[in-house]
């Protein structure tokens, strides 16, 4: 499974794809940061934005698209716009066909250092670790994307299993419905027809 | 001018078309609301959101997109999405060549109705009555994205000439700063040459 990784923002957009070779084996096909300058209008950015990340599902042809979670952080207006990055990754995902994943920041910390509260440092050393890289990948967002995409690598056997159990138990949920209200008929049926008598 | 006004959102996100005549006189041309449901993975409800805004892009052919500025609410969760569909409207506004402009909701009612935080009934009622409406938009997404188009008819002559004036002032100051580089540069080379002789 090819996985992009997109850590969204409009100053800095981290973007990193690996391979998950089945077990925990993972490697890294690319990774880099876009990057788009704070005083242009935001319907730019969003322009630059996408095009590259259009370009690389182009390039790397995916399997899907994992996006951080955005969360409300201290800096509104920082928040505003990596949202608006996220929307947008997350569309041309979807334009491609390709299915989308979130992961939270701590998820992702959790997949990598077994740890949801690690640092950036924890996170970009055992990235580097992990993917076996000769250097540790900068700047954070880059190691961030490359996370992102691990954690998905890792987590979607058992996030697949989950709503495949989901699905089963909805399915025995409607079926045990359907036979509460057969009976609940025949009684009806039964007593009407006893009334009648 | 003609302006397609969104208020933006997954749940319900508000298009409205207006066209400015000059002065205050505006026009409606076509209001309507999207909506998503609210159990669609994120990708899909923002494809959704995305189809339509191109399709009244390309039916209506704007001239301008005004967005609603997104602010952090109450509702965290909300606000994420609100901001990833105000991104995608955007996006798909700058690919289609079009300028985009946002507006606070505090402009937009302050436009409307003349008091920043009048109320979403009194919008609703301003903007019947602007637009000489036989019934009032439901829902409130509506009327919003109404108010927006003719906030955005009504502000752009005074953005433009306050970019303009800003634009002016930015080359006065360039070419002050020229001057009096030049007279430095003349001062240094008569003291130099004062020295050498």
């Amino acid at each position: 499974m090819r996985v992009l990784g997109v850590d969204p923002g409009l100053t800095r957009c981290g973007l990193g794809v690996v391979d998950g070779a089945g077990g925990r084996t993972v490697r890294c096909v690319a990774v880099d940061v876009v990057r788009t300058p704070a005083d242009a209008p935001i319907a730019e950015r969003l322009l630059a934005v996408g095009a590259v990340v259009e370009d690389w599902i182009e390039r790397y042809r995916p399997d899907v698209v994992a996006i951080e979670r955005v969360f409300s952080q201290h800096n509104v207006r920082t928040v505003m716009g990596t949202a608006q990055a996220s929307g947008v990754v997350a569309l041309l995902a979807a334009r491609a066909g390709l299915p989308v994943a979130f992961h939270t920041p701590s998820e992702v910390k959790a997949a990598v250092t077994g740890e949801g509260r690690a640092g950036k440092e924890q996170v970009t050393t055992m990235v580097t670790r992990l993917l076996k890289l000769a250097e540790a990948p900068r700047p954070a967002d880059a190691a961030d994307a490359l996370a992102l995409a691990i954690c998905h690598c890792w987590r979607a056997p058992m996030l697949d299993r989950m709503a495949q159990a989901q699905a089963r138990s909805a399915e025995l949920a409607r079926a045990h419905k359907a036979r509460v209200a057969a009976a609940a008929a025949k009684a009806a049926a039964a007593k009407a027809a006893g009334e009648a008598s």
